[in-house]
């Protein structure tokens, strides 16, 4: 079995994203890479590791072009038809030992590329991009649409439901997941017009649904699948990220302002540093890209090496969990129950 | 001149509405406080205050009733005649000498009340709701409409994009201030349909628009007004808002983990605080509804004495700075360059 990996996605690539792959396949057993980009440029920094006992582990698949972000989605990827990414596409859609795909390159690319190369699970409209979370009680939740669907109807949400459902059942290990509706208030009938109709929806399926929540508690604890249109989504994640970023930098001034507080501020390292390790959530890993048909992994942009090694490991995992089965299975639960489709 | 003072709208209420009043009229000058509700038990509290010199500046208005956060908005409004709530709304209406009136009490109501009893400046559709956030680099952000109004049409974001203009202009001292429309996206096509036809709007008016920005740079200082739907700013801002509460915990938890970090974190107390309070953006007081005839500031519901104070300092100070009419110059220079009205 393999996991394919865009070498050439990224803002670290090709480097970080070689040295991620490496680091994956010396730390853990059970699965080759298949290295998608310039090959004579991968052979090159391959040269620099000390890794024969590995080689065979290790496949380069030769793709001469990149997409960047300065790329339209849809038409790089029908028109770069040897980048790296969609090489790498075409290689996890027609590979039956391929585990899944990593990419850290354009969002919009992977996910309109992975859509159309890989395609969708049969029943689901649009696929949807699930961050995993770290709450204040050390546990996790998924955030789902995060970006990949932006004016989603109600019955896309409702799949995005299911999905984060047999998701979070399947790779948190959570029983009965409880699943928060976004919304600007938690009694029933706050909300849009979106969230009306959604909330009903809910309602009906096989799921855990909890009610509306608002956004100050996707971090509580409280939920374990937070459901919302990819837009908010996107606002909540990244108010998150930026917010964490402001105070990580406020905390930091602040330590600077006087001698005493800067003795104390260097006893805290090693605490400073767990806590930017605990709340940085695209250390460890990226994103998953649920509804279609193999396993990919949205790393972020900025992916170094440790998390290029954990994206790999997610694909893996996922695979070995059969993430994709039970995907299906909720479903098919979900469709029994009433759960529209297109 | 006076300001009004709902004194049975908030977690704290009464005491310590009745607290932050009396903090103002001793820190300030130049003001009397109106002070709306239950007569007997407001003249209860007053007692045990040594505030005899002050009296004169404390104007008390009876009314037997009060709002919840149970009541359905329109109902109460329409309802509970004796509420706090409208008796202090119907005394800022009609009471020419009234500065603004400062509430915290249940949000739905007071922007519901404030829209209905003191009614709309002339031209705009929908007030909004304009919280005022901390930067990065210590300057402020106004985040346009956090919550007033969901499924907001284009016109309506232009309108905000205005009344957030004026309100930086004003109360923040910026002479040009800079407007970015909150997006998934930075590039010019990005966004929902809402985001495209705004971007479309805030293009021709006025303002120093910059374009589409993601949540991610609310809080980074390279904005003076975040533009968006009620709905998405109340996302955002609940996000930024668990965000600083999940770190924070987060902080004192990792602190407690050795002898070593305990003493360090005793040594960072004061610093601590200090950032503490820098992003919390509710202790100074309120976010000002824009769009009606009135200064209207709504507290937080757990406002305590000195975020009250802050709340009818904001009054004062906006009222001075003629606000109000800053506000309908940058609507009637918005409308002469082809901003559309209802």
């Amino acid at each position: 079995m393999n996991v394919v990996v865009d070498i050439y996605g990224g803002d670290y690539a090709p480097e970080e994203i070689i040295a991620g792959c490496i680091d994956a396949i010396r730390k853990n057993e059970g699965f080759d890479v298949v290295m998608v980009g310039k090959e004579d440029e991968i052979r090159t920094i391959l040269k620099r590791y000390p890794i024969e006992e590995y080689l065979n582990r290790i496949q380069i698949v030769n793709a001469s072009d990149v997409i960047t972000n300065d790329d339209v989605p849809t038409v790089a990827i029908r028109n770069k038809k040897d980048s790296s990414l969609v090489v790498a596409l075409d290689r996890a859609k027609s590979d039956d030992q391929c585990m899944g795909l990593v990419s850290a390159g354009s969002t919009g690319a992977v996910l309109t590329g992975a859509f159309l190369k890989i395609g969708r699970i049969k029943g689901i409209q649009r696929p949807a991009l699930a961050p995993v979370l770290p709450t204040v009680n050390d546990k996790n939740v998924v955030l789902i649409d995060c970006g990949a669907n932006v004016d989603c109807k109600a019955n896309m949400l409702a799949q995005f439901a299911l999905m984060g459902t047999a998701y979070a059942k399947s790779m948190l290990g959570v029983k009965s997941p409880r699943v928060g509706l976004l919304c600007n208030g938690t009694e029933d009938k706050k909300g849009n017009a979106l969230c009306h109709e959604t909330f009903a929806l809910l309602k009906e399926l096989p799921i855990n649904f909890v009610g509306n929540m608002e956004a100050r508690e996707i971090l509580s604890g409280d939920y374990d699948v937070v459901v919302c249109d990819g837009f908010w989504g996107n606002v909540a994640l990244k108010s998150i990220e930026g917010t964490v970023g402001t105070i990580m930098t406020m905390l930091k001034k602040e330590m600077m302002t006087s001698l005493r507080s800067k003795i104390a501020a260097s006893m805290l390292k090693k605490n400073f540093k767990n806590l930017a390790k605990k709340i940085d959530y695209t250390k460890g890993g990226g994103a998953p890209f649920l509804g279609v048909e193999k396993v990919v992994i949205k790393s972020h942009g900025n992916s170094k090496a440790c998390t290029i090694c954990g994206s790999i490991m997610q694909v893996v995992n996922m695979y070995r969990s059969k993430l994709i089965e039970n995907l299906k299975n909720e479903l098919n639960a979900g469709v029994a129950a009433g759960s529209s489709q297109d």
